[in-house]
């Protein structure tokens, strides 16, 4: 199969900043492409060959949108996972599979694959309802702290409390769940497993997640981690057991607990370029876009190790602030050495939106680590008016 | 003035490669542009938020295309200067020049330029017409073997050659000309430098173009160049130099050659983003693009050193071939570690057509270089049938 300017057409379903970003790979090999998004004003409308609006989670939409497609991938997990079945039958290659898709979109059902084959992580109980908790915790089935997580749709922090009470539970959607022991972990770390549709696996190095002390939010990711050399390879191989028995093709970014006691957790896995790894854009020989293409279309895999240490940075949309987004602070920031500001062309901000991210690269970690805390301290997603 | 995710609408004159790649640069950060191509096919029609067709040279399409325009720049010289004067005097700024262009534009007006200045250059003289050489030669004012140059249009190798006798001189078409004296160079290097619209000036490191030792063509390009530190030292002086008395705006890339005495002659110079800085792109902490939008838009410039060595090599149509391009050998060429082909994505190929490059990245430079060797030996820029 040829890919390079040629008339095969890749679908990528979802044309967010992942799809934004995936589509300056496609656009530098020159491969055409077809996206699928709800929204008219999606970041990936532009630089696509083709656009189409609608609804990723209605299966006729997803399958006529695919329908005369030769490959199919994906930038979010939530959509139709019984149009991707049944094109799959039709022929079209679809990656990551239905089946991978299927395992890792219920929560409960991807605790229940780490469980069955053999691959460590936090003790758990599902339930079809969050009000069948109430019972467990009367008959001591469940302790209070547990984290409650929302079986369905909860990514980015949504759909997910921490329970330390009979109060807090109450304040839940009472749907699918499961409770999940809280461990109190020492590093959150993650892992991007890159799988071709030939079966070459490669990994990238581990990075760190590195948290607000107060807040409790994810200020900073950092590559290479800031662990003992014992723990990386514990959780590369940990990354690799997950992406093996799932068989995945393309990325694969797994979330990992190193516990206190060293002991490697998976959290949560995302089979696509993810957050964790956008620091490869400025960091990495191959990026994890160009990656996930060199997967999905079966082309040898990249090298995965760094040119140079890199901290990355989300730019979200500050408390306080609705509507036309004005990135206060970016000409400061871009007077910093290798700051790389990501805007990904969301109009309207809000509290919390993800609306771009700075990469600082330099070849010592503690020297980037230094300026990220600058380049936080110097910018700010805001509008023109802040609401009550 | 705000760029970023707002109405501001950055024109580009020309939608070749270099627009391509520019855009890559305004996508990331979410800077609306309008291009303008004589071609319906430009690969910069992607990716644009408005693709207008028409003719660089023609007065009046360049003066709409741009009188609604805050800023506008350029992708290639070769556009309608007088258009460019008038949109400045009402009020539009225009990086590069007007001013520089024109002394751009013209290959003798560029060499008096770098006389009047003191800017090291060969010794030429100027004519009219081609046909007023065949007296000086016979008055001795000019000897054989020289350089030939059309004064206008003359780039990439065409318009430039070797006259070595009279009969050299009968093939020549009748234009405004140069000839130049032959250097018998060392090596031929480049150096691009940056400048903002507030005065800033950044310089990139030296680049040595590797010459095949038959076909006298460009065969590679060297991030570091490989030549003495002093050599380097005075190449970038010399770029810096004509930097500042030509007060130009954006990138420019200085064209120079060593001699074997080790003395640093100007050939000729681009004012935008060039050939010999799409290493960049993989081994630079800001690469030429985003370099030459911060320059226009005047913002703070980027750090300009290396993170890793780099090789570049040009994919140009084999000799022989005319019609849909294949390109032969591309999956070989990814197996190995750091590479990474540009596809332009012009679908017809023919012989010498820039259809692409390739980047080859290293922390050591001549292992850059012998996979760069790799890469040549496996890769061709075919078509399905050959031409007789």
């Amino acid at each position: 199969m040829e890919y390079f300017s040629t008339d095969f057409t890749l679908g990528i379903l979802g044309g967010g900043q992942l799809g934004k970003m995936l589509l300056y790979e496609t656009r530098k090999w020159d491969i055409r492409t077809r996206v699928l998004d709800p929204s008219p004003e999606a970041p990936a409308r532009l630089a696509c060959n083709e656009f189409v609006q609608g609804d990723l989670m209605d299966y006729q939409t997803v399958f006529d949108f695919a329908k005369d497609l030769d490959l199919l991938t994906i930038e979010i997990e939530n959509v139709n996972v019984e149009a991707l079945e049944d094109l799959e039958k039709k022929g079209v290659r679809v990656y990551p599979s239905s089946e991978t898709l299927k395992t890792i979109q219920n929560k409960g059902r991807q605790k229940l694959f780490y469980r069955d084959s053999g691959i460590p992580t936090a003790g758990f109980s599902r339930f079809a309802y969050t009000s069948e908790i109430q019972d467990s915790v009367e008959n001591g089935g469940i302790t209070f702290p547990f984290v409650w997580k929302s079986a369905r749709f909860g990514y980015d922090g949504q759909g997910v409390k921490i329970v330390r009470n009979r109060e807090d539970l109450t304040s839940l959607a009472n749907v699918e769940c499961i409770a999940e022991e809280l461990i109190p972990f020492e590093n959150e770390l993650a892992v991007v497993v890159a799988r071709n549709s030939e079966g070459e696996t490669r990994t990238y190095p581990v990075v760190e997640m590195e948290f607000h002390p107060e807040a409790n939010q994810v200020e900073y990711v950092l590559c290479p981690a800031r662990i003992p050399e014992e723990v990386g390879l514990r959780a590369q191989e940990v990354a690799l057991m997950v992406s093996q028995k799932l068989g995945h093709v393309g990325l694969l970014a797994v979330e990992l607990f190193r516990t206190r006691e060293d002991t490697i957790l998976v959290n949560e896995v995302a089979p696509r370029p993810h957050n964790s790894g956008h620091y490869s854009i400025e960091g990495s020989y191959t990026n994890q876009f160009e990656q996930h293409l060199r997967a999905i279309l079966g082309l040898p895999l990249g090298r995965t190790d760094s040119k140079v240490s890199a901290v990355m940075v989300n730019l979200v949309g500050a408390e306080g602030f609705e509507g036309q987004v004005h990135y206060r602070g970016l000409e400061d920031i871009l007077k910093l050495p290798g700051v790389t500001p990501h805007i990904y062309g969301k109009k309207q901000t809000r509290p919390f939106r993800k609306m771009g991210h700075v990469t600082i690269v330099d070849p010592n970690i503690d020297m980037a680590r230094d300026r990220a805390k600058l380049v936080k301290e110097n910018i700010a997603v805001v509008s023109k008016h802040k609401i009550s």
